[in-house]
């Protein structure tokens, strides 16, 4: 019996029936050409031969004394963490994000170690689709996806042992900044601390005199006073909608050399116009751009310092009608946030950073829910793998993270790279965010209108 | 808006992440034989394009000040409570139960109306199956099977409104008694009375005193303190297991006449046999008898005065060997209860009941679950229909309870007539009552050990 730690503990306490702590990702699979009728079938049965999980997959919580513990789970029952589904027909996307959305609605059960895998099939095209989630306090979002891909393999040949009995791995450096690039753990690390402080932070207050002092000299200085109300920063349902969708990183790279701009600042536009025409739709535009929260690392070329890891704030440009002139937006406070990183040294990056997430996680923390919000949402990229894998012989033809949506940031756009392709997942609550699926086209129409 | 009533709230009071507070009903349906290969998707679409509900499924929960209410959802969409999904293949009832299984496991959204409704093509025969969940909030457990009845006509011809969309129905004095049958409203009921006055009731007081001077004088006198302890009366997980199966009536009355017994001792005679093979292969079988709770309608022959609806106590001698020494316990403790009825006036009757529900409620609600239980397990018969029922030309082969189960009361046998068959619904907690699908087996061995 281990003490949860307190971070992780942070996921379990503030988890609520319309706030469950767990991520997901989406695997859609293609058996290989000479697969029988029952390939899925032998398949399952082939994990379900390996009843016993490792660590974390075993541990379960318990309580003694008011404090919680992760113990090994003795009673393990793979049967009740694997299932087996199908689409109906036409087994459509769509029919499958509906499932997708349904199935990452529900919480998981706390008296069992907290992950689950559904293996779907029936998908169209004869493909299945494997969707995991896992509790939040088990893994941080980004390893989730590392630990996805630790499941396949690069040899479509090779046959490999399921994620939850894989032999532990070491935690490695790579590890750890990819723990700090996640933005949920940010958010709740200071959440928590927020709660404790409240809003009288000297942080807080010192970044209150700098957003005050700079924004008047600084057209491109987003600071955390200028994201506007939204539709997204309410409270939240317990139901959610999940879209997803492949782009071409080619065609994304494109556009960006086309127009001087990242990748990311691409991938920022396409959001920026997806959001706009999606909330002049609602009729719930506001005047102001959007502000998104987008984790980043940030490297220096001239150092040897590694990683250095810094949320910023980019203004989305919203309210312009030109894709052009929105793209502009983006950049500036983009290059801004990036020129002012790069002036700090890495202490004063992480005491930026974490003004801003305080700030808010406050604001969150302590579910007053006020008419302001450091930002209106969370659009993060995370590190795929290059080179197409597989999965007992099936090729993996898509990864599509599966996140999570708190009170006050009711959607959150997480993006991996894989095989050429930048793979988008939309999380959203349904009651808030009503007809999500329309993002993907709006998402498709912005990238197309800057072509 | 209107405030919850304070039963209706007891429901969403007690109502955690461990214990829903939902009730379902399974129904298996089969097609015409000239069904087409859209027949299930057609039927979809027909019950899709009732996008207005009446009440209560139009009723959501808000909270003003403190306090509950229901209020018209302003915002209801139809998608988020209509999920169409199907089976792996082979698609045999044992993938169906897993799945409903997960689906009764998992909390209803309160930002929502309280139901949702699967309709799961792919079941082995060429059968669909129809699971409804509805929270006990909105709907009692016997009203919700009628209610589902509602939804489906006598004449295979027929189309129907879907019970989302049906008129809303005038209660009857039939509802009322049928309110008063439904074991789960009664336990808790008394649990919140229990709450507030503990274990210090008058009326605990006097059974206790009642069951210590009566069981010495009286070999079938049930007493609130012979329970033994028994893995099912532990806290519960949020994970659960269902099972389903079908016995002839004809059959189980032939079994009853040969020994002289009614149809409902033959039952408990089922559940006698099942409940102690099942504990002898947990080597877990107590030395006592096993005590179930039973609803039960009685009628005075004699009397005008309609049904008469108590609680009984059943002694289903599970401690011996011989079936036929356990029909005997089971009709002694029955028949014991019935005339000890039949000699009380309906205020005597129902101050028995109240003693035994809530002692055991106050046992439950203030969760010191102690080595005591009042009753190890819930049995209940709920009237169905006599005749075949349709829906929208497909006939409906069963109709399954899908029930509760509680921190102390782990396992719950919920049957219903249904065209000539008795359907049995099993639910349990899936950690405590592993295995559960055993008990299938093991019931039709303990009907046919009588034959």
């Amino acid at each position: 019996m281990k003490p949860v730690n307190p971070m992780d503990l942070v996921f379990l306490l503030l988890e609520r029936r319309n706030q469950p702590m767990h991520v997901g990702g989406l695997f859609l699979v293609k058996p290989p050409e000479d697969a029988g009728p029952t390939f899925v079938k032998d398949l399952v049965g082939h994990v379900m031969g390996y009843k016993v999980p490792t660590h974390p997959f075993n541990q379960r919580l318990v309580t003694r004394g008011g404090f919680q513990f992760w113990t090994e789970d003795e009673d393990f029952d793979l049967e009740s963490h694997i299932y087996h589904l199908a689409l109906p027909k036409p087994g459509r996307v769509r029919e499958l994000l509906a499932l997708i959305s349904k199935l990452h609605s529900a919480l998981l059960d706390r008296h069992k170690p907290l992950w689950e895998v559904y293996v779907i099939e029936g998908v169209e095209g004869g493909r299945i689709a494997i969707y995991t989630k896992i509790h939040h306090s088990l893994v941080d979002g980004v390893s989730a996806m590392r630990l996805l891909e630790r499941g396949t393999t690069a040899d479509p040949d090779e046959t490999i042992v399921p994620i939850w009995a894989l032999p532990k791995k070491q935690r490695t450096s790579q590890d750890q900044n990819e723990l700090a690039l996640d933005p949920v753990r940010q958010l709740l690390q200071h959440a928590q601390g927020a709660k404790k402080m409240a809003t009288s932070a000297g942080k807080v207050v010192s970044e209150v005199a700098n957003s005050i002092r700079r924004r008047n000299k600084d057209k491109d200085y987003v600071s955390i006073f200028q994201a506007p109300r939204t539709i997204f920063n309410q409270r939240i349902s317990g139901s959610r909608r999940f879209a997803a969708q492949s782009w071409s990183m080619d065609r994304i790279r494109a556009v960006g050399k086309r127009h001087g701009a990242t990748l990311n600042d691409i991938v920022l536009s396409m959001c920026s116009a997806a959001l706009r025409r999606y909330l002049i739709d609602m009729d719930a535009l506001p005047e102001k751009p959007l502000v998104t929260m987008v984790p980043m690392s940030l490297r220096k070329d001239d150092s040897e310092g590694g990683n250095q890891v810094a949320v910023i704030l980019a203004d989305l440009g919203t309210h312009l009608e030109s894709p052009l002139d929105r793209l502009k937006s983006i950049q500036g406070s983009v290059n801004n946030s990036k020129e002012r990183f790069s002036r700090m040294n890495q202490a004063e990056s992480m005491a930026y950073t974490s003004a801003i997430m305080t700030a808010h996680g406050a604001n969150m923390a302590l579910g007053i829910n006020p008419a302001w919000q450091a930002f209106n949402l969370v659009v993060s990229n995370v590190p795929g793998a290059d080179k197409p894998r597989y999965w007992n012989g099936a090729v993996i033809e898509g990864i599509y993270p599966v996140s999570i949506v708190m009170d006050g940031v009711a959607l959150n756009i997480t993006l991996t790279s894989y095989a050429g392709n930048l793979e988008f997942g939309l999380i959203g609550c349904q009651r808030t965010v009503p007809h999500l699926q329309r993002f993907l086209q709006y998402l498709e129409e912005g990238l197309a209108e800057l072509e």
